[in-house]
C-alpha cells in the first residue's frame, strides 16, 4: 500500500534536501517523489546525500505547478507549522498515518505535500489540501528541515500502512529471541533454589525474611528469564551450594580433629 | 523532562550530520548531546547544517569512551539495524518512549545511543545498553542516515515525553517506583563482582568464559534494577565470598593440621 503513496516537494531551494528526502523516503518504502516547480535541480550533492536512492531522483516526477503535482489524488495532506487565519482540519502525524492508511486501503492515490526550505507552503497551497498536518515541535525552535520532516511522516506512514511493525506483541523482547521464555514453574523454581541456597550461606534468616525475597522475585519476574538464563542461574546456585557444604565438611573435619 | 536525555553519537565521521542532529534535537526540545572519540569536529559545515541550533554543538560533551558518555545513567538504549548473535531485548522507537518516559518520570538520566555512519555500533557497544531499538524500515534499504535516526527517535521521545502524566503508559514502571534505577556503573559495578565470585567458586573459567558474562549482562541489564536491588545482589555477592574464603581457610587449616 506504501506505492499509493507520493510525496511532493514544493519549490525546494538545496539539492542535498532534495537528495535526503529521496534516501529517507526509501529507507521507509516508499518511492514516488514529485517535485513541484524545484529551484534546486538533481545534482551531485542530491546523488551523493541519497546515499543510493539516486533511483528515487532519476524518477522524480516534476510538475509546475501543485494542482499538477496531486492530480488523480484521493486524500492530500499539507505540512504546515503555523496555524491559518481560516482553520483546517489539522491531524497530528500519527492521525494523519491513520488516515492515509484508511484511503490506501480504499484504493485511493494520496499526497503528502512539503513546503519551501524557507517559508513552507502557502496560504493557497494549503488550500488544496483535505487537512493539514502538524509535527509536534519544541515552540522556540520549530522549523523542520523539510527532509527531517518528511522522514518524520514516511516513518509514521510505514508504522500505518504495515501491519507487523505495529504488532506489540511479538516486539516485547524482538523477534528472533534465542531460547523460549522460562515458565511460570521454572522461574518459581529458580527463586526456591536461590531462598534455600541464600539461607545455606547465612544472607538470608528464615526468621526474619524482611522484603528479600520479594525483592528478588520482582526482579528476575521483571527481566522475564528465558530458560538457558534460568539455568545458568540454577547452575550459579548450584556452584554456591557446593562450595558452602564443601565449607561445612571442611570445618567439620576441622572439627572432628580438634 | 525531556531534559534527562541525552544523545550519544560514537565515532561520527561527517560533520554535517552532527549539525543535523542537533537540528533535529533541538526541534524535538532535546539539548543534550554528547560525542564519543568523534572523527568529525564541529567545523563550518555542522554549524551550518545546525540551522541556529549550536548552542547545542557548543554545549557538546565530548568523551573517549561510551563508558563515560553514558556514565549515570539509568537506561540506555542503542539503536541497533543489525540480529546479533546473542540477542538483547528489542524495543520499536514507540515502546521505548513508553519506557523512556516511565524512566524519565522516576528522574533516572537516559541515554540514547546512535553508531557509527557506515557500521553502527559494535556488539560490545550494544552489550552496554539495557535494551535496543529498532526502526523500521524497507528491508532492502535499511541504512537510516544517523541525523535522520536520530529525528525519528528524538521525535518519539517528544511525542512520549510531552503526554500527560495521567497517560497510562508512564504508570507502569515509574511513577511510584520506591528507589531510583541503578546507574550503569552501579550495575557494571555488580556485574564485575559477580563475574570475580563466580571465578572464586569455580563456576566461570576465565580461560574459557564463552557466553555466560554476556547472558548475565544482557538478563540484568534488561531488568534496569533500582539501587536496593543492586545492593541486595552484592549483598549476596560478598556472602558467597565470606563462604568461598571461609572454605579456602578452612582447607588450609586443615592442611595445617594434617
Amino acid at each position: 500500500m506504501l506505492n499509493k503513496l507520493r510525496v511532493v516537494m514544493v519549490n525546494t531551494t538545496h539539492s542535498g534536501n532534495i537528495g535526503a528526502a529521496a534516501r529517507a523516503m526509501k529507507n521507509m518504502g516508499l518511492s514516488r517523489l514529485v517535485l513541484v516547480d524545484p529551484i534546486a535541480c538533481i545534482d551531485e550533492e542530491a546523488i551523493q546525500r541519497s546515499s543510493r536512492a539516486d533511483d528515487i531522483l532519476h524518477n522524480a516526477e516534476i510538475f509546475p505547478t501543485l494542482e499538477e503535482a496531486i492530480a488523480g489524488c484521493g486524500l492530500v495532506v499539507g505540512t504546515s507549522a503555523r496555524s491559518r487565519s481560516v482553520p483546517w482540519p489539522l491531524m497530528t502525524p500519527r492521525q494523519c498515518g491513520d488516515r492515509v492508511a484508511q484511503a490506501a486501503v480504499a484504493d485511493n492515490d494520496i499526497a503528502l505535500v512539503f513546503g519551501r526550505e524557507s517559508r513552507g507552503l502557502t496560504n493557497e497551497e494549503l488550500h488544496l489540501c483535505n487537512a493539514h498536518v502538524h509535527i509536534p515541535t519544541n515552540e522556540t525552535f520549530s522549523s523542520l528541515n523539510v527532509a527531517q520532516a518528511i522522514q518524520v511522516m514516511a516513518y509514521e506512514m510505514r508504522l500505518a500502512l504495515t501491519q507487523t511493525d505495529t504488532d506489540e506483541s511479538t516486539q516485547r523482547w524482538g523477534v528472533d529471541w534465542d531460547y523460549p521464555m522460562a515458565t511460570h514453574e521454572q522461574l518459581n523454581g529458580m527463586l526456591q533454589h536461590m531462598e534455600q541456597t541464600l539461607v545455606e550461606i547465612g544472607f538470608l534468616d528464615p526468621n526474619t525474611p524482611k522484603q528479600l525475597m520479594t525483592r528478588l522475585r520482582r526482579l528476575y519476574q521483571r527481566a522475564a528469564p528465558d530458560r538457558m538464563e534460568v539455568n545458568i542461574l540454577r547452575g550459579m546456585l548450584a556452584a554456591v551450594q557446593r562450595t558452602a557444604s564443601s565449607n561445612d565438611n571442611a570445618h567439620n573435619k576441622q572439627g572432628e580433629q580438634d
